[in-house]
């Protein structure tokens, strides 16, 4: 950030009073520019004993292994992201959401929502974003070809957790490196 | 927003390539500024069968109560935010933090992740943000000065997985008034 986005003067990077912390401040009309991490929402569907991954086709790792994912837009609830980012990736509809996994990626400002779904019908499609769906059994999962680390290691608990029976929510800081190539913007 | 933060040129609303909905556009360096929800961090703090209730001395609602929350920032995991938020507003430190609400306030952009903890002793005193500190039963909560929707929900979920004896993790979408008063900015 090198300018307000307010008033399109320069901003200082500056202790505002009454804060611990540097923010980006503009001394022209006085707005304190605040930057927070960013959630992306995403889905582990389902659909009998297999779950549904995409085969990127947009940079960074393209024809590598996701979940659908995407950032969270204003103005939707986290359910109807996972379903828009869902449907956007796959074509396929969802339904049954239930939250299951809060990954915080601390060094990038982002946190991963998954959610575990069902699909609503066998059904999806190639999309801008994805060259190739495909069902997977656990067995059959391309683990040498996931796309991020919070993908893997979701899919590692998502497989534990299932062995074990249970689903309980999961909070946990993910360890990524500040180089590891991690979703692009919306 | 009126200027590109990146080269200080007039940014257009309209829709990108590949994109479906309106975005913050400058035409001059190309940059799209994306802007999402934020993430509000809080603690729902227990000792024995009392929770710690902040009376707020800023506005807006000062003068009722609330729970320790605020703005998770950039560099922070959840967890370590709503203890920071908890230690800012009540001098309270917290452990044994459990997630337990993510409440949506979608027409306000803003997602609240409440934890249940347990004061690591009852110790508390009053801070820049709060003129008064007190432990409550659930008989002694004042309903009627709760200064927030979301807060009032939380409690109310609070006390009544309590009374059940579980506490599932909740992701709900909190109906609140486009007009209603939220947390300020951090
Ligand atoms: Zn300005
Ligand atoms: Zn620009």
């Amino acid at each position: 950030m090198n300018f307000c986005s307010n008033c399109g003067n320069p901003v200082q990077l500056t202790i505002p009073e009454d804060d611990d912390r540097k923010r980006f401040c503009c001394n022209h009309c006085g707005m304190i520019h605040y930057q927070n991490p960013r959630l992306v929402v995403g889905a582990i569907p389902e659909w009998q004993d297999r779950i549904l991954l995409c085969r990127r086709d947009i940079e960074p790792q393209r024809g590598l292994w996701t979940l659908p994912a995407g950032y969270l837009e204003n103005g939707e609830s986290v359910e109807d992201g996972a379903r828009r980012e869902t449907r956007e990736e796959t074509k396929a509809e969802i339904i049954d959401l239930s939250p299951y996994f809060l990954a915080d990626l601390v060094p990038i400002n982002q946190l991963y929502l998954i959610f575990r779904c069902q699909l609503a019908r066998p059904e999806f499609a190639i999309t801008r974003e994805s060259s190739e769906l495909r069902l997977f059994r656990e067995e059959e999962i391309p683990w040498d070809e996931i796309a991020f680390q919070v993908i893997r290691v979701t899919l590692q608990k998502y497989f534990s957790d299932r062995a074990a029976g249970t689903f309980p929510f999961r909070n946990e800081v993910v360890r990524i490196a500040l180089n590891c190539p991690a979703e692009p913007a919306p």
